[in-house]
């Protein structure tokens, strides 16, 4: 954009300011709200707040994850709130969340990995041998691969926003030890293919992992974003599988067991398969296939007036690199490459953006993403002719949002398809 | 480090399990401890803690900043605990502090940045106008000028940890709009070279900006860590000037002059200037030279054995890329580069490690950061040399860690100077 469209951008919101009007603040004098008995004062006029130990939010600024029954079922999720957030980071405590018997309470000093089946030497790893061997820490996404189902609908409800449909993802920076150096420590015996990893919760949460994916790039993770991972994220340790669905990433982590083959556990066949039209069904449907979506502008949002607006979003592959996003403000007539913003990492969420000049018309808005592969996001009607109308989890399809001539926004997938 | 190596690395902290004594958490039973009353359970064998909004650390993981004075000074500051930390980002609320007249309660729907001066169109900016400009997201560290101050001193006393040493540092995404966008839209007149920035808090903490800097990289940010930036960090909305000092990333930004020349503010003239020895002093050393912390093992750390230690550290440069961290284990007569970890990312933080082999013997460690431009990080001796000894800010010397034959770690300046 050049400069002009720059300032057009501000629209009717950014005032020119006449020179006999300026008044800066440092003018503004501290007054009592004599109603509401509050005293407002000018913040260049008095003291403020002390520092301290741990910081706190701005009491305007309360992002909060959605929890779906809470205090109800200890079998629960919570999502993370895209539509509040910027850039790539998700923060530790907004992080989703998905249990299936509650968040464990794990001794630190009690906590021990066991790696034994297919190997020369069984061994326990305490968490401070796990955190002398050599560390790597990556940001990757970790994503459920239930999250989406509800725009997986050619009648999709319209009122539903992006915490709502897609909030279970987030990225953090994951520090630990590489799954590949643990299986050298204890020598991974011939023939072995598969791991069966199981959490230490009341759920004994269990999935088969195929043994490759420990000399690619798993790791036994113990960080997240600086800090100790939290209780909800796996605390003191979790198995981390870059770019696979998150329920594999087995978190509270505390048996490995070698093997030649799949456990077929409770949790890799009465869930995470995917059913298909012919009767069938996927298994092992484990990487995350590319898929973007626009956090802004969405339901709830109303834009105020016709004008340059922002469309942001997020776009991401279990298969590596985004290499592109892009948008379409016509109903998908035609479509505009988007900015990515870096770092574009691997396995990563990556925002992008892309300036919009609503005319103040009815239209729908898309994004549509490509990965270094090749894969490109689908419709959903593609989606459907492969996978059928009745499949489960990996619902990667384009999410349509629909504006209003009054500027409201909506879902919609309905309005498509 | 070929598979023995890594194996030895575990040392004798993570023992081999003879089959017949292999026993797995789930053979485990319920107890009581009746001396404190405390039931603690096999958390295979209980139902876990429920989802919730915002989540919380573990009750065994509580990482703080250290603050200086507590609740006495409204100039203050609040240290990063860089001991703490992995990875490169800085969790929010373990971002470093330092305010002048403490942290403003600043009404967001109250806040305006004024750019005046010598512009074509003088603009107020609200909170919600600067969302509307096209947005960028760039992960950067922001560092006091006077971190590290306790290191410069050939006397340095030895009972000191990274976080009391080098704690005014730290990483985050930061989110907001170019400065060069809002300056475009106010016009910039023919002759402008220096920007007044001031903050809100009730310093009016002011420093004088070239405006190249606005050409290259500086931003009004509001966001943080996908967040809102957090009240201490200068909610709603902060000036950030990529890899220069932090105290000209004025805080609580509410206004901007453009001018002709820099305005000589109390705090750049009274504060933040370098004396040197002939008497005269440096003004407006922005930029932060490359530095490089190594962050384990350092006081109070004891290592309990010879063997395998992973060296970890952080380093960064004000004028881009680190190249490469050398590591020294034997006072400096024989260095070796260390692993980066990706990202790296100019004029941020980024994350070394070395694998070492402790020989029990007393020994030094120290750490030596390159950056892109070929800077290398001096000895404190060179440092010196070029500065005096009564200097003030930027002191970014190679700080060296003593290992006792004990495996106590000591600050050990005192012992190579």
């Amino acid at each position: 954009m050049g400069k002009l469209t720059r300032r057009a951008m501000l629209g009717t919101s950014g005032g020119i300011i006449a020179g006999g009007l300026l008044k800066t603040r440092a003018d503004a004098i501290s007054f009592v709200d004599k109603d509401n008995e509050v005293e407002a004062q000018d913040p260049t006029k008095v003291l403020g707040r002390l520092t301290s130990e741990v910081g706190q939010r701005a009491p305007e600024e309360q992002p909060q994850r959605l929890v779906r029954n809470p205090n109800v079922s200890h079998s629960s999720s919570s999502r993370t709130p895209l539509h509040d957030l910027k850039g790539i980071i998700t923060p530790a405590d907004l992080h989703f969340e998905r249990h299936h018997a509650g968040i464990p309470a794990i001794d630190p000093q009690q906590y021990e990995l066991l790696i034994h089946g297919m190997v020369d030497r069984p061994m326990k790893f305490t968490l401070n041998d796990l955190k002398r061997f050599p560390s790597v820490s990556r940001l990757y996404f970790v994503e459920c691969s239930g999250n989406g189902g509800s725009a997986y609908n050619k009648e999709a409800r319209q009122e539903i926003d992006p915490q709502q449909m897609d909030g279970l993802t987030s990225t953090s920076e994951w520090t630990g030890v590489p799954l590949a150096t643990l299986l050298q420590e204890v020598g991974v015996q011939e023939g072995a293919s598969w791991l069966l990893a199981e959490g230490g919760d009341a759920a004994l949460m269990a999935r088969s992992v195929p043994i490759e994916k420990a000399w690619d790039d798993a790791m036994i993770g113990y960080g997240q974003n600086g800090e100790a991972i939290r209780p909800e994220q796996g605390y003191p340790a979790r198995l981390l599988l870059p770019g696979w669905e998150g329920n594999a990433s087995v978190k509270w982590i505390r048996r490995i067991e070698v093997k030649d083959q799949p456990t077929m556990t409770r949790d890799e066949t009465s869930k995470y398969t995917d059913p298909l039209k012919d009767g069938t069904a996927r298994q092992f449907s484990f990487t995350i296939d590319a898929k973007s979506a626009i956090t802004f502008p969405a339901y709830p949002y109303t834009l105020t007036e016709p004008g340059w607006w922002e469309i942001q979003g997020l776009a991401w592959s279990g298969r590596g690199r985004i290499t592109k996003v892009d948008i379409s403000t016509d109903r998908g007539e035609t479509w505009h490459e988007s900015k990515l913003h870096g770092p574009v990492l691997s396995k990563c969420h990556t925002r992008f953006t892309y300036p919009w000049n609503w005319d103040g018309q009815e239209t729908i808005l898309m994004s549509r993403a490509t990965d270094e592969t090749g894969y490109v996001q689908p419709a959903l009607s593609t989606l459907m002719e492969a996978r059928g109308e009745g499949t489960s989890y990996h619902y990667n399809s384009i999410r349509p949002w629909k504006v209003e001539e009054n500027g409201r926004v909506y879902f919609g997938q309905g309005d498509i398809s």
